[in-house]
C-alpha cells in the first residue's frame, strides 16, 4: 500500500492544518498509510492550538508530485488553492465545506462536501460513521478548528451542526469552550506587531470571478486600527501584488472579531466594481462592511454574482 | 419552503430514474418538498423495475429553469449530462458515484460522491444516517439500480459495499435476488426488435477528452449480433450524429451481459486514436473489447488519459 498525503489549502488556517492531522489520524486507524502535511507557514492562532493539545506542525512540502502518487484534500477543492503539482497526482478523497470549482478527476472518488461551518464538523461525523473513538487531544484540535472558522459560533457560516459538534468535542477535550476559544482567537488576532507583508500571506485565496482574476485575503483583528493606521503602506503593497501577479482585484478583509464587522482595503482595476457589488462607495481604497465576517458566505458569493 | 426537484442524467438509466424517486422519498420524509423528475424516456429495463414495485415513471421535464429554483442532482454531476437550464438554478445537493468534472457552484452545498458501483448504495447509507426506514417497494427500486449498474454484481465497478447493500435491499424487498435481477437485465437487453436510432439515445453521455468532443453510448445485449447484423446502417447513423453535432468521436458500446464482453462501433476523426487508446486495431469501425463492461471504469479513464 503506497503512502497517501493529507493536506489543506495554501496559506493554511487552523481548520486546514488541524483537519489534515485529524483526518490522517482517522485514515491510519482505518489501516491507511496516511501522513498529514502542510503547504505553508503555521499562523499564530494555529500554533496556539497545536501547543495546547501537544502536536507538532505537519511537515511542510513544496511540490506534491515529488512526494506521493495519491493525495487526500481537506478544507479545499479548487486547484489554484491546492498544492503545486496537484495535476500530476491522483486525488482519492476530498473532505470540504466550500463551494466546488476548478476541480476535475478522471476517476470516481470519495468526495464529501457539506454546507457546514467547518471541516472538523464533517470529520466528527466520519469518526462516528467509521466507529472510531476520538481521543481527547484530537477532539481539542477539532474544537479549535470550529472556533476558528465560526469565530466562536458567531459567524453566519455557523450551523446547528457546528454548534452541536463543538459541544461534543469541547467535552471530549475537557476544556472550557468559551475561555479556550477566545484565548485562541486572540492569539491570532493581535496584529500590532505583525509586518503587513506577513498579514497578506496569512490567509489569501485566489479566485476568478468572471474575467476578474482576484485574491481575497482575510485577517482577524482585535483592533482593526492596527492595520488601518498603516493604510498607505498597505495600499502600496497591494498595488505591487496586483501588478506582479496580473490581478484585477486584491480584496483584503480585516475582520474585527470582538464586534463582528469588517473593513476591506482594495486594489486593482476592479476595485470600484467590487465596492458596487456590496452597494457601497469606495472611499480611498476602503470599503466598510458592517456585519460581514465570512469570506465564504458573505463575500465570495457576492463577488461571484456581481462580476460574472 | 420552495419545491426542490430531484433528477438524474439525460438518457436516463435504471439507477438515475430510481435514485431520483428514492432520494425524493427520503427528502420528503425529512420534511422537504421534493419531487422526482426525469430528463428523458424510460428504457425497458427501468420500466420492468417500476412495474414490478408499483411505481409510475417520474414526470418528464424539458427545461429545469421553468420548473424550480433549487435542484438536487443524483447519479451525475457534469453540466452537459444534466438538465437544460441547469446554469440558472441552484444545485443544493449532489449524490453521485461518477468522476467529478464540469461542475461549479458559487456556494457551499452537500456533495456526496463515493467510488461505489451505484448511487443506490450511497442512498442506502443516507437512509441509515438519517434514521429513516426503507419501505419494501423503495428497497426493490434500489436493488434494481444496483443490479443494473453492476450487471448483477459482475462489473469491475461493483464493490463490497454494493454487494452488501444489494443483500440488505433484496431482503427488505422480499425478492429472489438472482432470479429477479436476471429477468430485469434481460428485459432491457433484447435488442432484436429495437430501432438503431432508439438504441443510440438509450444511454448516451457527452464527454470532452482533451479537444476530442465525444459521445460514449452503451447498450446491454443478450445477443450482440442483434446490433452487429445492422452495422452498415449503424455506421451511417453514427456518421450523421458526428456531423450534426460537430463531434470528433462517437463510441457506441454493445455489452454482452451473459459473457461480460463488449464490442464497440465507432465513428468520427478520433476513431483510430480511440482504438489505439485500448491497444487495439480498428477493424472496419469495430473495436473488440473482451472483458470490458464498464463505461465508467474501463472506458472513460482510458479515453481521458489517451486523448488528453
Amino acid at each position: 500500500m503506497s503512502k497517501v498525503l493529507v493536506f489543506g489549502h495554501k496559506n493554511p488556517d487552523t481548520d486546514t492544518i488541524t483537519s489534515a492531522i485529524v483526518y490522517a489520524y482517522l485514515k491510519q486507524q482505518l489501516g491507511a498509510d496516511a501522513e498529514a502535511v502542510r503547504l505553508g507557514e503555521v499562523n499564530s492562532e494555529t500554533q496556539f492550538a497545536l501547543n495546547k493539545f501537544g502536536f507538532e506542525a505537519p511537515r511542510l512540502i513544496d511540490n506534491v508530485a515529488n512526494e506521493a502518487k495519491e493525495v487526500i484534500l481537506v478544507d479545499h477543492n479548487e486547484r489554484q488553492q491546492s498544492a503545486n503539482g496537484i495535476e500530476e497526482v491522483k486525488v482519492t478523497e476530498v473532505i470540504d465545506h466550500h463551494r466546488i470549482a476548478n476541480f476535475e478527476t478522471s476517476d470516481p472518488l470519495y468526495f464529501r462536501a457539506e454546507p457546514v461551518g467547518c471541516t472538523a464538523t464533517i470529520l466528527n461525523k466520519l469518526f462516528k460513521e467509521n466507529n472510531v473513538e476520538i481521543p481527547a487531544n484530537i477532539a481539542g484540535l477539532m474544537f479549535s478548528a470550529i472556533v476558528s472558522d465560526t469565530l466562536l459560533f458567531k459567524s453566519p457560516t455557523c450551523t446547528e451542526q457546528d454548534i452541536q459538534a463543538g459541544k461534543e468535542l469541547a467535552e471530549k477535550a475537557g476544556i472550557n469552550a468559551e475561555e479556550y476559544g477566545l484565548a485562541m482567537l486572540k492569539a491570532g488576532a493581535d496584529l500590532s506587531d505583525k509586518a503587513l507583508e506577513d498579514l497578506l500571506s496569512l490567509d489569501a485565496k485566489e479566485f476568478t470571478f468572471g474575467n476578474v482574476k482576484s485574491v481575497v485575503a482575510q485577517v482577524n483583528a482585535v483592533d482593526v486600527n492596527d492595520v488601518l493606521n498603516r493604510k498607505e503602506e498597505l495600499v502600496s503593497l497591494l498595488n505591487n501584488k496586483v501588478e506582479q501577479n496580473g490581478l484585477n482585484l486584491y480584496f483584503f478583509i480585516v475582520t474585527d472579531i470582538l464586534n463582528n464587522d469588517s473593513v476591506v482595503v482594495v486594489a486593482g482595476s476592479a476595485s470600484e466594481d467590487a465596492a458596487k457589488a456590496f452597494g457601497k462607495e469606495l472611499n480611498d481604497h476602503v470599503i466598510e462592511l458592517p456585519g460581514v465576517v465570512s469570506r465564504k458566505k458573505q463575500v465570495v458569493p457576492v463577488l461571484t454574482d456581481a462580476l460574472k
